[in-house]
């Protein structure tokens, strides 16, 4: 089932010729100065004042639109995370339906971060939510939690949408238990990426340990891989070509922080930092696929 | 920091004489009856007609209010399961903020499931939206996935509410990974159990395996476990015991549909026949206690 996705994806990369994902984890109190400028605007308009949440709300709204116009054109996606949405309550859900149409509008495929693992009819409607229709999310792709086992993935995979299982994350706690060393030999990961091929679903590797990465793509050869950790967390494109080893589909680079604050980085605008930044990372990947 | 949650929850189980946690995991295709019947009147109302999803949404908590209302009594808290409410989108959301108040009214505890795990700013924000005041939920206790490590328990621990650490489920897939036996001798779950105790979390334990409950009691002698599997699932309130061992506050038995559809398995009305149900299971984890 997952290859409609995969072919979807592949069409994407293709044709906008990137494999970057850009990651959009916004903080209301660290939206860009355009966002404050389009909010005011509203705020004077007339009617009730808005509640604190969905004057955050509208904010979040804005800085994603805006980050959407500069660095989406090096991008094949975007990784809405939908905590940083849920955190504003129902204001922050219908935000986060504004920003995924915003999305589709500028050709871009949505990835739902929600890191779902549940069972029985809960996996069932967290499923319904993220990739279902309206007034699901309708997302091309979605992340999963595989600590509950093969029953908990199946309600994703029977979708036809991109099943992303967390494998081999990017954060240091990752050694906790994905690197568990089994009485059968190799680490826990590996039990999991074996599942992962079985069920021919697609894999987190972060990018902050390359040295996984060849092993994993032995261990899963069809699965696009999705890869955190490149910038902020250390991780860098030009390790990731393994992923690669497949076709330009074989792997997406996430990027949020590095790309929303890149002029902290390197001065300038945000948006002009942005857009040079995803392209920078757009042009690193590339060359790994070509 | 889990203390201060242990010990409100020690109050209210005293008070109450109830260790029932009553799951809410409404589907808007089988309510009761008496929830559409205020819906119905709710269609009546003049104004313009409601969107499917905010129709699907008044139902949800009309029949989650009756539920509350019939079953509440025998019960210490609610259990609802967030993904049922956010595939109904921003307005399920909203659904979901008037039905955790109708249960505080009710002088419930509440508590999110919503199994989060992620790390970092994601797993704050998560932090944020669950348990955080308003626009946050402002649960008293939420469930957490242990498979990204140590580092992503850690933003959920400091808030001083429970938080339940899937430790051994109850759903079949649960062998998949949990029951894996490590290198260094026993299953993974023990070594999340270990972690469980480090941290002073508590833990979900599933009632369909008693087996390890023992174990699980032995390798957790402070968590209070949350015990989903009774009823539909098979699990039986009396081989739970063990759970119990530290006092009334040891354990929390989940009951859902169990409790929810008792009139389809017993007859009667539905607000009755759940009202009955809930209080043979609280009598029956009581006599546990005494």
């Amino acid at each position: 089932m997952s290859d409609r996705f995969r072919e979807r994806l592949a069409e994407a990369v293709a044709a906008r010729r990137s494999s970057i994902v850009l990651g959009l984890d916004p903080d209301p109190a660290r939206v860009w100065p355009e966002a404050l400028a389009v909010a005011s605007a509203h705020d004077g308009a007339p009617g009730a004042p808005p509640s604190p949440a969905a004057a955050a709300a509208e904010l979040v709204v804005a800085h994603c639109a805006a980050l959407i116009a500069a660095a989406g054109p090096a991008c094949v996606a975007v990784k809405p995370q939908v905590a940083c949405f849920e955190r504003l309550g129902s204001a922050g859900w219908a935000a986060l339906e504004r920003v995924v149409a915003a999305a589709r509008a500028a050709g871009l495929l949505v990835h739902a971060d929600a890191e779902r693992g549940d069972i029985g009819v809960s996996a069932e409607a967290y499923a319904e939510g993220l990739v279902g229709p309206a007034p699901g999310l309708d997302a091309d792709a979605v992340t999963v939690n595989p600590y509950l086992g093969e029953d908990s993935l199946e309600p994703f995979v029977g979708t036809g949408r991109g099943v992303f299982v967390l494998v081999r994350t990017s954060n240091p706690g990752a050694a906790d238990l994905q690197d568990a060393e089994l009485a059968q030999g190799g680490p826990l990961w590996e039990r999991v990426a074996a599942l992962v091929d079985r069920l021919d679903a697609n894999a987190v590797v972060g990018a902050t340990a390359p040295e996984h990465l060849v092993r994993a793509r032995a261990l899963m050869p069809r699965a696009t891989f999705l890869l955190p950790g490149v910038g902020a967390q250390g991780g860098r494109v030009e390790d990731l070509a393994p992923a690669f080893a497949p076709g330009a589909h074989g792997g997406l680079v996430t990027a949020s922080r590095s790309i929303a604050r890149a002029h902290e980085q390197h001065g300038g605008e945000p948006a002009a930092a942005a857009r040079e930044e995803a392209e920078r990372l757009r042009e690193a990947a590339w060359a790994l696929c070509a």
